[in-house]
C-alpha cells in the first residue's frame, strides 16, 4: 500500500482514556487507509519513503469527527413552520397549515430518490466542511416500506459519492403515519414486517425507535427490538427526551449501542446503561432548539463510567444544525461538558456508539480519518462559535 | 460610472416598514457603488448597457449584513479560561491564572499593530463569509491612550484591506485597567483626556461605555458622554445587561445611536429610548454564552416602536461568535423574534444604529452592498443552524 506522511502537525490523539493526548511537532503516517504511526516528528522511523508528504504548518489535527445521530435525508424543510410559530401561530394553526413531522413525511414520500439525494448532499457536505468523516443517517420520514428503503438507499449513496463513511439506522418507529392513525400496534407490526426485506437489501446497520408519550410505547419498542435482534441487528433508542419512559433500561436489556437524548434519564436508567455498555448520546442541538431546561444527568453518567457521545441530531423540525463544532460549544455552554469531553463525544465515543472500534483516535491501527484545523489548541474547537475553522479532512488516508 | 446588473434573483428588499419586500425573478442594477434600480426582471428599464451582468440562478439576495456591535480587535483568546471554568475552576482560580478581561487587556497591550491586525483579519473574513458587508469595531481592551489608538487604527486598516465598511467606537469605559484599581474616577478623567487626540486622528466614529455594577457608574458615563458630545461625537451604551442601572435613559438623554444588551431594561428606559429614537441593539450571543434567563423586553420595544437591531457582540470572553446567521437563529430561538425581525436587525435597523442611513435595504439610492444566499426563502436565514449558506457578497457594487 501507499505510504502518506503528514508532518509539522499538532496531533490531538486522544490516545489514553483521558487527556488530549497532544503531540506537538507531530507526524502521522498512513499505510493505505490505516494509521501506521503517529508520534513526535523527531522520532519518525528512519528509512521511510512515503509516496506523498504534507507539511501542515503547525495546524491542529484531530481524529475525523463522527456524527453519530442524524436524520439527514428528508424532503422539504420546516422554515415556514419555524416562522409561523414565531409569528404566534398555535400548534393547531401549524397542523392545519400542514406543519409538524407529518409535513416532512408527506414531502419525503413525494420526493423521488434523485430529489432526496440532491437535497441531502449539501447537508452532508456542510457536515464534512466542519470536520465530519463518518456519520450515521436514519430513515424515519418515509414510514412505509418503499419510502423507508428509498431514504436508506440515498444514505448509502451519500457515502459512496462523498467518501464519507455512512452508517444507516432503520428508524421505523419514528412517528405514526397518518394512514395508521389510532392503530399504532398495527403500524408496529407492519414496520416489523419490512425489516427482513430492508436487511436483505443491505440497507440496515442498526434499528432505532422513538420511545415517548408522543411516539411509541415501551411495549411497542420491545416488540420491534426483539424482531431486530432475531435478525442479529443492533439497536439504539431515542429515549427519555421529554419524559422518563424507562426506555434506556429497555434498550440496555437489548444491548443497545446507544441511548440518545436522555434529559429525563433516571438513576436506574444510568445503571442499566452502564451494565450494558451502552453509550449515552447527548443532543444539545435539540435541547437548544426546544428551549429545554431539564439537563441530562451528566454527573451520574460520568460517575457510572457511561461513555458520552455527542451528535448534531440534524433534522428539519427540532435541530436543523449542520455544525458539530457548534454542538461541541452547546454541550459545553448548556450541559457544562468540558471541551475534551466534547471532542471525545464526536470521536472515540461516537465511534463506539456506531459499533466502529477502529476509529476515533490517532493511533496506529485506526482508520486514517483526520480533520485539520486552523486552531492553536484543541479547546478552541468548542470555544469559538460559528468560526468554521476546519481546513480540510482526510478520509481513509486520502485528503479531501 | 459603470453599470452592473444582477438578474434571476429573489430579492429580499425590506423596502417597506414591514414584510420581506420579496421580489421573485428580480433584477438589481448598480451604478458604481449605488443601487440604481431594483425590481422584477420583466420590468427592467429598456436600453440598458451594463458593463457586467451576473445571473444568480434564482439565489436569494438580501442587503449585505451589518454587524453593529463587535469587539473584533484583541490580543490572545480565552479558550483556556473557557476550559478551566468547565473543569470546575472558580472565578478566583481563573483570576489567579491570569484570566478574565484583564488577561485580554494584557495580551492586547503586549501585541503590536501587525499582530493585532493578523489576529483580527480572519475574524473579519469569517463575518464576511457569513454575509457581512459593514461592521462596527470597538476599542476597549487597550485602556491606555496608545493601545486604544492602536486597536482603532487596526479597525480602520481592516476596513481598508477587506473593502468592508468599518465604523469605529472608542469604548474607553469598558473596564477599569489594573493600574487604576480603586481610582475609577481618575481613570474616567484620563479617558476623557484621550478623546480629543483620538478624534483628531480620525479614529472615532462614536463613543461607547459599559454602565454596570462591575464596570462604570451612571455618573461616570455621564461625564464621558458629555465630553464626547462637546466634540460632536455620537454615543452608544452597553446598558442594562446584568442589572437595571438606568443606563438606557441616560444614553437616550444624550441622543444615543443605540443602547445595547438591555435584558434588564425598564419600562421607563423603553420610553426614553423611543422618545430619543435610539435603537435597541440586542445581543443574543452573549445571552446564550452567559446562560442568562432574563429576556430583553421585546414586546415593550415593539409596542413603543423602538427599532430592534442584532449583532454578534463578537468578543473573546462572553461571545466568541463569528456568524450573524447563527445570531439570527439565537434571536428567534431564545428571544422569540421573527425571522423577518432578525434580518431587519442585521440590516436596516443596524444601519440606523450606526448612523448610516443609506444602507440596509435593496432600493434605489442605497449603497450596493448585497449578500447572496443558497437558500429558497428568507426565513431560512434564521432557520438553519451552522449551515454557512452565503455564496458571496457585493461591496459597493463589486463582487467579492
Ligand atoms: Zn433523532
Ligand atoms: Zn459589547
Amino acid at each position: 500500500m501507499a505510504l502518506t506522511l503528514w508532518r509539522d502537525a499538532r496531533l490531538v490523539t486522544l490516545a489514553g482514556d483521558t487527556g488530549w493526548g497532544l503531540i506537538e511537532h507531530g507526524a502521522l503516517l498512513a499505510d493505505g487507509d490505516t494509521i501506521a504511526w503517529a508520534g513526535p516528528e523527531a522520532e519518525l522511523p528512519a528509512g521511510l519513503a512515503p509516496e506523498a508528504e504534507h507539511r501542515l504548518g503547525g495546524a491542529l489535527v484531530t481524529p475525523g469527527l463522527i456524527d453519530g445521530h442524524t436524520h439527514l435525508v428528508y424532503g422539504g424543510d420546516r422554515a415556514r413552520e419555524f416562522e409561523l410559530r414565531l409569528q404566534g401561530a398555535s400548534y393547531e394553526d401549524i397542523a392545519r397549515a400542514g406543519g409538524g413531522i407529518r409535513s416532512t413525511v408527506a414531502a419525503t414520500r413525494a420526493a423521488d430518490e434523485p430529489a432526496l439525494f440532491a437535497a441531502a448532499l449539501p447537508r452532508a457536505r456542510a457536515l464534512a466542511a466542519d470536520g465530519v468523516t463518518t456519520l450515521e443517517i436514519k430513515s424515519g420520514y418515509g414510514l412505509e416500506l418503499e419510502a423507508e428503503a428509498r431514504c436508506l438507499r440515498v444514505a448509502r449513496r451519500l457515502g459512496a459519492e462523498t467518501g464519507l463513511t455512512v452508517r444507516t439506522s432503520f428508524l421505523g418507529l419514528h412517528a405514526l403515519p397518518p394512514e395508521h392513525e389510532g392503530r399504532a400496534d398495527d403500524y408496529v407490526t407492519a414496520a416489523i414486517g419490512w425489516l427482513p426485506a430492508l436487511h436483505a437489501q443491505g440497507l440496515v446497520d442498526a434499528v432505532d425507535a422513538f420511545c415517548e408519550t408522543i411516539a411509541f410505547t415501551p411495549a411497542q419498542v420491545e416488540r420491534f427490538f426483539a424482531a431486530a435482534r432475531t435478525l442479529g441487528l443492533p439497536v439504539k433508542l431515542h429515549a427519555e427526551q421529554l419524559s422518563d419512559q424507562g426506555g434506556a433500561a429497555l434498550a440496555a436489556r437489548h444491548g443497545a449501542l446507544s441511548c440518545d437524548h436522555l434529559e429525563w434519564l433516571s438513576p436506574a436508567g444510568v445503571r442499566a446503561m452502564a451494565a450494558a455498555g451502552s453509550v449515552a448520546m447527548l443532543l444539545p442541538g435539540a435541547f437548544y432548539c426546544l428551549r429545554e431546561t431539564k439537563l441530562p444527568p451528566l454527573a451520574a453518567l460520568r460517575e457510572a463510567g457511561v461513555p458520552v457521545a455527542l451528535a448534531t441530531d440534524h433534522n428539519p423540525g427540532t435541530s436543523p444544525i449542520l455544525s458539530p463544532t457548534l454542538v461541541m460549544n452547546q454541550a459545553c455552554t448548556l450541559f457544562r461538558m468540558t471541551p475534551e469531553e466534547a471532542l471525545r463525544g464526536f470521536t472515540v465515543n461516537a465511534a463506539r456508539a456506531l459499533g466502529l472500534a477502529e476509529r476515533g483516535r490517532l493511533v496506529a491501527g485506526q482508520r486514517a480519518d483526520l480533520a485539520v484545523w486552523d486552531l492553536g489548541h484543541p479547546a478552541e474547537l468548542a470555544y469559538w462559535i460559528g468560526r468554521a475553522p476546519c481546513r480540510g479532512t482526510v478520509l481513509g488516508g486520502i485528503a479531501r
